[in-house]
């Protein structure tokens, strides 16, 4: 096996509204994809409320034991707004105005407009870079391997362009993808030797219910194209034998 | 401030397929909205992938902080299922048979159908309770406190109500919501003396876009409905005095 640089990231989802599933989170699902295109792997997610003391513990821990942390939520200007001081805490710097974001929100909103409310959104950890935000002007921040952005879905796609430069992926993780119009236990043995043949290589098997009919997506993910086709070819090779019809999706 | 019997929760994804982005979790807002409508609290979730030690090692510890774990996913015929057998070990029980499930899938397959595949379903942890499931016969199951449920969303839906019984929740989370056309920064400081004067309240605060205007939704939650009412009308008094429209959502 070749040894490739392996990139590995968490995800810290804030916020009492996806706890309570008031608030369906997405924020995961386009953090990963857009991390897994730049080859970094997300090795886990937590959701946590908004309380401080466990902001700063999972924080401590999740950066300590990844490449990056992408934190979601609690940057707005409301008092369960408690992202950035909790990360304060964690890093043991200063919470203070961050002079570039108060410039920035000075110039976005028009005269009058930059009340109070607003500007607790400047407030940020000593030193920290920002993340600039296209939509709505407040930045986001990171600190060493801790990059901290909004909750809202629409604003914090926005901002993963700007975040190209600073983060450095190993390998691509490549995928392939094979549907059959078939059932998972009718496939189940022969994928297991799949598997256990081509152990480096991270075979998944997701049922699926498309247009009235049911399905089987096998999923196969490695940092290389080879074994993902060698892998391709025996299944290939037993969904012939077994005459599984092949689908798109 | 009335002590109530609190019950909590930890909600733990297993699969690869939400870490990678490829599939949207949608379990956690269903599992978590059910739970709070029967008065148990959601206070954390994590995602890990399909990885023995990682499983048994995260439900081992969530088991303990927690009064009920709920796991999805990893309870399919295929290799990369692999929730029922972690569980097994993570409370030293052997894994086998469970003589109920094999009957109850013997029946619900036409005869030969119940094939290798399938009967990797009915190995469980001795001595589990098994969850009825009315959708496509593979029952879920349970040890103790921790409750594994499959990871397709409609299955685990239809799998609910077969556990009201097995559940025992606290006083029920009340919630009220006030949707407001403004943005967070006009109520930022207001909303901010209200949760300073009803500390024991969780108020939060959530932007919202829809048909086309901006808004924000104050959520209030407690046990305690007179909370709640007293909040609602110290944020519509100060609504009130600024002007701002209460809108529908």
């Amino acid at each position: 096996m070749t040894k490739k640089t392996k990139v590995n990231a968490a995800i810290l989802i804030i916020g009492n509204e996806i706890l309570s599933g008031r608030t369906q989170d997405t924020n995961t699902s386009t953090l990963a994809s857009w991390l897994n295109s730049i080859g970094v792997k997300v090795c886990e997610v937590r959701v946590v409320p908004d309380e401080e003391k466990i902001i700063i513990d999972t924080l401590n821990l999740l950066r300590k034991n990844h490449n990056y942390v992408f934190t979601t939520g609690g940057i707005g200007p409301t008092h369960d707004d408690i992202t950035a001081q909790s990360v304060s805490k964690a890093f043991n710097r200063k919470y203070e105005i961050h002079k570039e974001a108060y410039r920035i929100l000075e110039a976005y909103y028009k005269p009058g407009e930059f009340n109070e409310g607003r500007q607790k959104m400047v407030w940020m950890p000593e030193n920290a870079e920002l993340i600039l935000n296209p939509t709505s002007g407040a930045p986001g921040f990171s600190i060493e391997n801790v990059f901290c952005l909004p909750g809202v879905p629409s604003i914090l796609k926005s901002m993963l362009g700007g975040l190209k430069n600073k983060i450095v992926g190993g390998e691509p993780i490549l995928s392939l993808t094979i549907s059959l119009r078939t059932v998972e236990s009718e496939i189940a043995n022969s994928l297991t030797q799949v598997q256990e043949q081509n152990k480096d290589v991270e075979i998944g098997s997701y049922p699926f219910f498309h247009a009235g009919k049911l399905g089987v997506s096998i999923v196969i993910r490695s940092e290389n194209q080879s074994k993902i086709n060698e892998c391709n070819l025996q299944i290939l090779k037993f969904v012939d034998e077994k005459k599984i019809e092949v689908v798109e999706r």
